[in-house]
């Protein structure tokens, strides 16, 4: 179904409510599912209301807990998030780098004791619209197989990098793996298979089959047990196609992450203590040079870009077009609801006495 | 042959001074090819110089230059390498920026009106070594096809990410694009195909014969005339392996140096001026943490890792082993330097009356 975004923040911020966070944690949670909802990010939309409704009531979440500043300069901040969701960390974390920054030309912040934070493009937006450039990462549950292995070890490790642009920015936003595990997820609920290089079994196979590749991907995310494979490295399979590079990039976040945070590494996050950490970064490119002038001249690489010679019947696009094209289309139509998580937030609304959203 | 790193040191010391250099620059410039040629990296090395004296005598490179710093804070730094070689800017900048992150824990610089600044590691190493995050980063000439595009626009755009760890630290570095140029040559020039997903053709056909691809990469790489083809970005030829992801690698990489410094990017470096950007930054990362605790859970890390179950046959490395190994090896026995590069040396000591290094 589809319904409009008012609806959905309004349907999204009650729920919150009932479930025990602020009316200010559950504006901006709610926030960051509709937006990922506009821009057609629905892998992080409403659909993970069901997940995170369930990590409250199980303790993993602590919906009252209040994010504690351990240490802060002019350019740097650690951040625990005290077993709260990673969206109220991260905001003020950004929002904090967004300040400082102006003053500094660059500030960092990591957070521990975090959980999951949405989208990694919603902070570094926020930075690109304040003129910045913004930088975003996660680590998260394990999923993804290095270079030669046949078991999964590293998460599917979010980077968002934003650069302030017109009509809209740069916006790079994505798993730093070959797919997200949500993209293998949804083929496998409608039932189609996987075409591209993006999972293997236990002996190094491609898997073709999406309900094949979901099964191994539940188990090495939520279970101790580990028949063998996972996503793979963006670069997909062969070391002579440079996956090792795909894996370098998904280490460099275990680095920024886990490590820098001394919070769990993404391998240990399956069972136990469930705790993600994400780092922050803002950068002032107006350091450099008058920031209308920055701004002109990537545009302009961009639009010499889409314009190359290409392969007919295909479009190249810069990394934020699809998504601002979806958000202007759903701003209108309204944001598409599939049928799995109109089931689930029907039995959410039902517990919580909230009225559904209209169908539009 | 081989020679030691100590003959190569004094040998390319002598050529640079001879080539207008001072001693202090001839020394660096001599130190970064040596390192890279003991760490393996041969497309960095010795086998450069060649290409860096014909740069000094057509007057792309201006020997007698000085770095002129633009703007300077705590944090930041906006340099003009003033046409000279880039390590020279460079080794500049990244020494400062150790200086700066040690009391503001993270700083980082621009460089314009640059040009080859040999490996990105050598700097990143060089943060890696004082117990701080280094990220080094450069555009190049044109050579990299973006995703659906049949002609080469982005630069292969090396990115180097390192993290202290012992025995050795964690360095990632490399070209983002699926390979650098440097491989696609060294296979042409030992005549051997390509048998990875490496180079396109005009119409996006990948190209196994590295003659072909070396010859398409000169066109685009040096000329203006553009026949179509290029590298691939990190994914490999197929949108649905996800080569966006590669391409949004090397954009970030675009905006960073070519856009930040206002010098040209990638697609513009082929003909006339030839000036390339570089970004630096340095990251503290005992402001999170002790820094000993740091280390020793990275390295619980990667020895995980490297010990995970794997295809039988293949090794898990951590980016950085192979060229730490390469560097024991090649420091006991000697760099190898090639047939041609050797012919080419024996001219330039000719030139300069200079004593070929003695082969061991």
């Amino acid at each position: 179904m589809r319904i409009t975004a008012v609806a959905e923040t309004q349907f999204l911020e009650k729920v919150f409510q009932k479930a025990g966070f602020s009316a200010t944690d559950g504006s901006l949670l709610a926030d960051t599912l509709v937006d990922a909802d506009l821009r057609g990010i629905s892998s992080h939309g409403i659909q993970r209301l069901d997940w995170y409704i369930r990590m409250v009531q199980d303790g993993t979440i602590k919906p009252q807990n209040q994010v504690k500043t351990l240490k802060e300069t002019d350019t740097s901040m650690l951040l625990d998030a005290n077993g709260n969701m990673g969206q109220i960390a991260s905001a003020l974390a950004i929002n904090s780098l967004i300040k400082k920054a102006k003053t500094t030309n660059v500030a960092m912040a990591v957070i521990r004791n975090s959980n999951h934070f949405g989208t990694a493009g919603y902070y570094s937006r926020l930075a690109a619209q304040a003129g910045l450039i913004g930088i975003s990462t996660t680590n998260t549950r394990p999923l993804v197989v290095p270079t030669n292995a046949i078991e999964a070890f590293l998460g599917s490790n979010a980077f968002a990098f934003t650069f302030p642009a017109d009509p809209h920015p740069f916006v790079f936003d994505g798993a730093t793996s070959s797919v997200s595990s949500g993209k293998i997820m949804v083929l496998a609920k409608n039932q189609k298979p996987i075409s591209g290089e993006w999972a293997v079994d236990g002996e190094r196979n491609i898997i073709h089959d999406s309900k094949k590749a979901a099964e191994i991907l539940s188990e090495v995310a939520f279970t101790e047990h580990q028949s063998g494979g996972g996503v793979l490295t963006l670069g997909g399979n062969k070391e002579e196609n440079s996956n090792y590079k795909g894996f370098g990039n998904s280490l460099v976040v275990e680095l920024l992450t886990g490590i820098l945070a001394q919070g769990s590494i993404s391998a240990d996050t399956n069972t136990g203590k469930h705790d993600f950490s994400q780092f922050f970064m803002v950068i002032n490119p107006a350091f450099f040079g008058d920031l209308a002038t920055l701004k002109a001249n990537a545009e302009k690489m961009f639009e010499r870009i889409r314009n190359l010679d290409h392969i007919p019947g295909t479009h190249i696009m810069i990394p934020g077009d699809r998504e601002y094209r979806n958000y202007d289309y759903n701003s209108e139509h309204g944001v598409v609801i599939d049928p799995k998580t109109t089931q689930e937030i029907t039995a959410i609304a039902e517990k919580f006495a909230i009225e559904l959203p209209q169908k539009l």
